[in-house]
């Protein structure tokens, strides 16, 4: 049997989120080197230059970036398709997820989850009130309406799902964790689409770790998550001094 | 004969740059709408939500971010092919053309051209010296010795020119149109690389287009780029009111 593949990143992450749920759509084997966001030593940095998660190590292969990881695992392994067959619906599945990555990681992540959540617990220090407004205000609102055009009525962007269905979920997940929820009245488009995906059973199983994630310290995490039936890796890349950067969470 | 595809966008973008050079290896018909950098109309909104050049138009289709239009011309067009076929090799590619999007877009266009260049000239204003000075002690030397490592001695990454080659170079260009040249001695890989790509055909053709464009004003540009020789659209997308935001140059 073929070694598993070895996801390094954490499970709240929306980037590793929507890596690992392709894994899962594609019943490929796999364990995951839960790493503290922001943190990272030398050797992480070696695999992902952009200091990101998640990166994929494939045997004596890896590469970072959550797009590049989803289209690579399309291309080497057989099972559920993650992108449509037809050119055009390829093109228009790449920029939805680039758009997700994009537009909905500077707002969900970065305005909202980032000051709301991340500041506050990680750095211990307030959040931008003002940003979290804006963003709640002016730019999640817009990125809706974008998306409410673009989203079908029921069922998933190209059929069956897929990674821009996922990355676009995603990105919702973390926003709930900041206190946000799609209103269904105004974008029930979307609403329900994200709501289809966060309860697909790929995405479904990843739900009980980040709980686990989100409700241990970070000494007792590893031990919670093996509890709990995470595919964790033996060994780690984790590492001790917390370290503003590049990182995506 | 089918009718040319669109490109939308400037001469001077290195993402729209890197397209053209792919449009032109592949020898497929195209025209350009030269809109000016940070300028654009609701329509034009419409086509690039991220407000982004360029933007590709293939008839009834239309898809902006210059990977996803690279990776759509790949596959379905025939010709030149722009991503390596081994799986493993495509992910690297792809990774490539992402850092020098991401990392090299940030270094060389935000830090380098746009404060040196974009803001005197477009917004009269100071650039950020500071940005500029720490862009070129710290950020650019890292991103080079992290390339250098990843180049070729000779010739192209995988085989024959492709889009991560040419992403690369691009960022270059606009570094050389802010006075930054690659050090042969320190980077020798990097600068011999930036050097072929720069100097090969369908690049070459480029040059030309770009001196006209950064030699006239708004008003005369169209017509030099028309004298030039540059297959320009009849109608434009081009608008009124500068715009600060998302843009890509």
């Amino acid at each position: 049997m073929a070694a598993p593949l070895i996801v390094i990143g954490s499970f709240v992450s929306p980037y590793v989120r929507k890596v690992l749920a392709c894994l899962i759509l594609k019943g490929i084997a796999h364990e995951v080197d839960p790493i503290t966001p922001f943190y990272g030593n030398d050797e992480f940095e070696r695999l992902s230059p952009l200091r990101r998660i998640p990166v994929l190590v494939d045997g004596d292969f890896h590469v970072s970036d959550s797009s590049v990881i989803c289209a690579y695992l399309d291309e080497a392994y057989p099972g559920h398709p993650l992108y449509p067959h037809d050119p055009r619906e390829r093109a228009r599945a790449r920029w939805l997820e680039e758009y997700a990555g994009s537009r909905l990681g500077d707002l969900l992540i970065w305005d909202l989850f980032y000051q709301k959540i991340v500041r506050p617990l990680v750095w211990g220090e307030p959040g931008d009130a003002e940003r979290i407004d804006r963003a709640l205000n002016e730019g999640i609102p817009a990125a809706l309406d974008y998306l409410e055009a673009e989203l079908p009525a029921d069922g998933y962007l190209f059929g069956d799902i897929g990674a821009a269905d996922i990355s676009i979920a995603s990105f919702f997940r973390n926003g709930s964790y900041a206190g946000f929820e799609v209103d269904r009245i105004r974008w029930p488009r979307t609403a329900a689409l994200v709501e289809r995906v966060l309860h697909h059973p790929a995405l479904a199983t990843l739900l009980q770790f980040e709980d686990v994630q989100r409700g241990a310290d970070i000494k007792g995490r590893r031990q919670a998550l093996i509890d709990a039936g995470a595919p964790l890796t033996e060994g780690s890349w984790g590492v001790r001094e917390p370290r503003r950067g590049l990182m995506r969470l």
